[in-house]
């Protein structure tokens, strides 16, 4: 199980477990590691955007670095997307220093043209170092940076240290399609494609190339089973199975509001122990939990791992 | 069967039909006016976003609207939205001359404080007249204007003659119940909310307090039957009709695509002649085709309107 | 006089005049051909973003080009960009048809990746003809689209109908060298440049390479004797009079209250009858109309063309 | 000379000076302090957007406050905008702890809604603490957040310890009118409004009610003789200074550009040792450092502070 261009599998984004007067909770980083893991999770990454990374201070992104690598069996990657190089840097080498597999960048919201968005990732390449394995995240939703498919094979083509894609640009089939079919001209190098959007795609993305996802759905282990039903060619099983839990997934996915339907999930499987968020955060009103718990409900008739 | 503040069922985001050589296609507009119809709608929106108005030349527009007022038995909302007020107006006022029973006027995307949003609101009923009745587009994913509750709530307050809410906010269901609320408590006058985004959050809308949907999505007499379910207080069959057709839903919910995948489901339904789309537009790969008609296949095993 | 690559000098952009109750002032359309013309201009744009061009139902349009190319000895151009491209398509027929000289296109706002501007303009071009001369116009400030060099460059290229650009990036000196310094190297093929933001780098853009200027600086006297300065390398008399202009030509490039400032001083100049806009139109305050008379007064002492 | 809502003059926004390794340049921050101070400013604001902020590592920001604290006889402002509260926070206290007079707060990116701004405004003083005095920084053009003068006097209202609001609309001569007046009517309790913008609209903002200027302009000394003419009520004065400086001041006032701008000044005056920015930073081309030394000679003329 390594993290390089043949990264399989489900990489799970991490949520950041809070107490409710917003400590860090210890114990909870913990069962969500193991959690991750007997799921069968093939990586984990963390402090990305849904792990609420802007809000911790910066000892407190390393003693999240430091418990997690500790404790996990398979490869960790870390968001370090930041403002500045400097922090971004810093935060590279610490992540390296304490025993991650690698690092994950995003562009800055200000890029606009071809060239700014490839120049930013050779920056930030020096930055971190060019000896430091990451993933070039691409999300044009919320960061607002649109990179064409032309622009990541460049960004991929220039720097040997980028070993994979967190893919989840809005739609992106097209997208897996044309990266995969340059790979089959020659025109670019293997790289591993994981998919990232809550995994509202994740019934097509595999047979457009992708070789798993990135993402923090609250059922790690059924995103896991649908990859191997894919990879095992069972196509009508994996989508029963996926359009089980869409009515979820599309309910996770809402921006802003997803992450404490993602908290609550977690919780009421019994992995974190509160499902708390730091300011400025989401929250559910008594509805939306009401909304949220009728599917799960809706969901244990077909899946027994929802908790009811 | 009326354009008011009590207006509810559903009423259809129309198409506009082209051949492959571009030019309009009368007889698939009487088709899908009839279609629409027969399916049990309670009004149609015409030359909205995914009408490809703007690919319109101002005496196509009128040509479409006068064809569709003259065949259509409820009523038919246009969509006048501009950069300007003067073509704004124009297209009013001949949509109501030509027998609409209103328009539909979205923000322009320029707008950014709340007293922006409301003055243009301020001139636009002024542009098209204080007597027409309008709905007001709440859709900031796509128009990048976001309108808090309390914006909605003061357009509504300001302009007895809008008289109903498209409403497409996303994440959106708080915003409905929010508005409800401030009905309940006596600070805001009743106005038909229905809502958008292709019916993506359908399964909640009602219950939040919608009066149904406006959206275009392929299949409008499943949106009625849904809307029904709800009505007549049938949660759980609602929700199993709605889960079968959400992989669907959610496949035509893709910006940009989102479009050639309705054309492309109004044509295997046999009701327009060609999915055509005017430059620019969306076209679906083979790969894509391919995976649309797969879903309609795994959906016509639940609903035997699917075409196979 | 000819409008081609090798065009030089100044072209005016337009204002489109009003009367106070909004119609259209066509004898100050009259009074301001001729006082561009007068003025030494060597081409006029007419109904670009400054003209108001949103706010006229498309007979007015149309009349506005009739009346302007029947009156002006210099060529005459018409932006065109439009939300779709049929209304562009028939606009440009119609502007051509009338004796126009040649268009003007904008990037429509939505705009991001070099792809998608590239492929733009190629649907632009296919929509107004091949054969018509048109001016590619770089103005991110407002559009919110960003062309780096190579991406107009590109365009240029691909498009021979191109024959000018309107350079109106900012920063953007480095931007006209980038472009000359391919020319010379053979890259790209000559085109015109005349630079736009109300003149406000003018001082430095002719020897940057520029051919002069495109914009509506209510002194087009001035700007025209700016770029005649710089054509005879007399730098420091043409920096002394770009000078004594920069405080008003400062304040008139306010986005949204310049257009205000612009047709106050062409009335306060006597070239059009009153400097009202129509809705949404800015207003100058009482405060704001004293600041620019009091900056009239000012250039007065160094130039006498300013109204006292 | 307090840092209240009684604070007048010109508080320098002050650069980070680097070597050209990119190591921070001590000498160089106490002689800046030293140069701020000696020009007559009555504040420093320290680790704003023009000081390369972002590109710091935590400690080297504490380094940066420490220094120019215990050097300045003037109340420092710190710049504590940051993507998460976190790091606002521990920035915020720890500069206070050191000796700081108050903080600087610009809103985040992504604020759309008037809501959403007084929100993040209320947790921004929850984060730092309700008994530190702190700046509102208006920035539209960069931050892309727009607040109407009703928000930003709500937010005055709501904070008794927000003491002065930057000013740096575009344009924004009448929002400075509209707060004032409402002061007068009652409606808005006392302020000090400094103006940015690289002192563009200097010459009027006076007038308009600004108490001075917040910014980074290379003459600081110039800009407090201007502040101090208009309060000696000397406006023709005034003026000329202004515009003698104006070519400098607008071509420093471009966008990414103009921080290499206003260190090559600093640079060229003898108070900093290198121009040198860190990475990202904007490089001036040799013909823009002619450019820039060309206007330097011109200024010389009337200013004989411009370095020849």
């Amino acid at each position: 199980m390594s993290f390089g261009t043949d990264a399989k599998g489900v990489y799970a984004i991490a949520t950041t477990p809070f107490l409710p007067d917003g400590t860090l909770d210890a114990p909870s980083i913990d069962r969500l590691t193991d959690f991750y893991q007997d799921s069968g999770v093939t990586g984990m990454t963390i402090l990305g955007i849904m792990g609420e990374a802007p809000k911790l201070e910066p000892a407190e992104s390393r003693a999240v670095i430091r418990q997690v690598v500790g404790r996990s069996r398979v490869p960790v990657v870390v968001g370090v997307s930041a403002p500045g190089f400097a922090a971004m840097r810093s935060l590279a080498r610490d992540a390296m220093d304490m025993g991650a597999a690698g690092v994950m960048i995003a562009p800055t919201p200000a890029l606009r043209t071809d060239e700014q968005i490839v120049q930013y990732f050779a920056q930030a390449v020096e930055a971190v170092g060019t000896d430091v394995p990451w993933v070039l995240q691409d999300y044009p939703l919320t960061l607002t940076v649109v990179m064409s498919a032309s622009v990541v094979a460049k960004i991929i083509s220039d720097h040997p240290s980028c070993v994979m894609l967190k893919h989840e640009d809005w739609p992106g089939l097209e997208k897996i399609s044309k990266l995969r079919a340059m790979q089959k001209a020659g025109e670019l190098r293997p790289i591993s494609i994981l998919c990232g959007n809550g995994g509202m795609f994740l019934d097509f993305e595999p047979e457009r190339g992708a070789d798993g996802a990135m993402t923090g759905y609250g059922f790690p282990d059924m995103l896991v089973e649908l990859v191997n039903l894919f990879a095992a060619g069972k196509r009508d099983e994996a989508h029963d199975l996926f359009d089980a839990h869409l009515p979820l997934i599309r309910y996770e996915q809402q921006l802003g509001v997803g992450l404490a339907v993602r908290k609550h999930v977690l919780m009421r499987r019994g992995v974190i122990t509160s499902d708390a968020q730091r300011k400025p955060g989401s929250v559910l009103s008594a509805t939306a939990r009401a909304e949220v718990d009728y599917l799960l409900r809706r969901l244990a008739r077909h899946d027994p791992r929802a908790p009811v």
